[in-house]
């Protein structure tokens, strides 16, 4: 059986509060841990050896050379694998990021069709290929990132009701058990907005979209309810929209953990069945009753 | 309540084959509908219009002005609602991708830092903004589009053991509880490879570069299946690995269900708790005592 193997760079253990009913405490959990990957292809044109940067994704490490060569493969770049020479990762190019790039050297003779590698690529900048780069360069365009904090207050009841709320006000617009939700909820608990899409990062941005219309950003006294799980795209996203606290139905990332440290956004998930995992809880920050 | 509402366009109906125990009947069902949307900003620049493409994103239709205004609120591109003058769709361009395009024009004298759009965006093609563009776009590329397909048979039980099967595996590798899982089992329900992911598309982009570097492409008398949802972008790289059964554990898109009936792929959804949804019937296909 060849089915393996995440490797042990996969997964990360953090401690964590866990709550359920009103109890909490202390626990080492398991997170996958989400690193960019840049991808690059190296090819030979008339003696000369070209390196083109293809795209970049957010993925969990292990596995990096088929993910590569799987990406070339399903983008129409090669073709068979007699187009590959060589898989590897460059030599340290700038602090902690080698790992994190993977270049596939072509075969001598073969010049890929680049051309085909314009329909759904990441391009990326010149220096973002590790978590702290991509984490660096939020923090430079996000306008509400020196934004006083408010105090926030909010009960375990609250916080309890918040999925299956989610959950109900998707029921009434759509039937097809296939699309994410973005929700904001007031510390109260009342919905304010709900935005769906197949695409979890589209129903958040049409989410912050509607707030950006309606003036209501930065949203710092408000709770970003999650249907799913959350990566660092989704953090990165509610970071610039001001949003303090966001929970998540299902799990959030390594990468989603760091970012909400950094910007000290409170950060819960698995949020169901009175029950909810804590991975950062903001210095303005309060639940009613516990901690 | 401003929660709201995804337009009629964003559910389609659709008819399928309903499979419950051994009892197997047609039924009208909703998916969630999966287009994609070209984002464009134009501005002025020295009395002249200027205008970008920015992104495509594949999304549910409804609220395209809030998404691609929360886009580019997210991705630092503006920094208010201020430097928005107007959000509009173009006059027809080619047959019928018009409402696929939503053009952002920005205020007089705003000149958006297109630079920090490097981050992370899709580029995109001339004219493949319609579904039918993206399906197009993939059938010239396809190695194994033309493959002579095999005649295939798998047993309801073997089916229902999939799901599973993929999760006990999975709990092997990982106690995250936050991570996508790509598996290929032989048609007797056998795994012989298993990738997982934070990225759905991850995981199957190491799956099929596993499969390339072991050379068994084509996969065509294998089942791929998959942890959560089947978008296009996944049955899109099934189709590159000549994979024609796919099982997901949760719902297909409506340009994935188009994508696999192009590609006379089957495609089960929800295939869990001894029940699956048959959203195309591949020609070569049969499962054992039913339909």
């Amino acid at each position: 059986m060849k089915a393996h193997l995440l490797s042990d760079k996969s997964v990360k253990q953090i401690e964590i509060v866990k709550v359920k009913g009103n109890v909490s405490f202390h626990y080492m959990d398991d997170v996958s841990v989400e690193e960019p990957l840049e991808i690059r292809v190296a090819y030979h044109v008339a003696d000369k050896k070209e390196t083109k940067n293809i795209s970049v994704t957010m993925r969990t490490p292990g596995n990096d050379a088929e993910l590569a060569a799987g990406f070339l493969f399903t983008e129409g770049i090669i073709s068979g694998r007699e187009q590959i020479k060589d898989i590897y990762s460059p030599q340290v190019e700038c602090s902690r990021n080698s790992e994190n790039i993977v270049i596939v050297e072509l075969a001598e003779g073969f010049v890929p069709e680049l051309t085909k590698a314009d329909r759904n690529f990441y391009t990326t900048s010149s220096c973002g290929v590790c978590g702290k780069g991509s984490i660096e360069s939020i923090r430079t365009v996000s306008t509400f990132h020196n934004h006083t904090k408010k105090n926030t207050e909010v009960s375990l009841e609250t916080l309890y009701q918040l999925s299956e709320k989610l959950q109900s006000f998707q029921n009434n617009f759509s039937a097809t058990g296939g699309i994410h939700a973005s929700g904001i909820f007031n510390l109260e608990g009342n919905l304010l907005a709900l935005r769906e899409d197949v695409g979890r990062h589209n129903a958040l941005d049409k989410l912050i979209g509607y707030a950006l219309s309606a003036d209501l950003l930065p949203l710092d006294d408000k709770i970003l309810v999650l249907s799913g799980r959350a990566s660092f795209e989704l953090i990165q996203k509610a970071a610039m929209a001001g949003i303090t606290i966001v929970a998540a139905i299902g799990a959030p990332s390594s990468l989603a953990i760091d970012l909400a440290k950094e910007f000290d956004i409170t950060l819960l998930g698995f949020l169901r069945d009175n029950r909810f995992n804590i991975y950062h809880s903001g210095s303005h920050f309060n639940i009613e009753n516990i901690l």
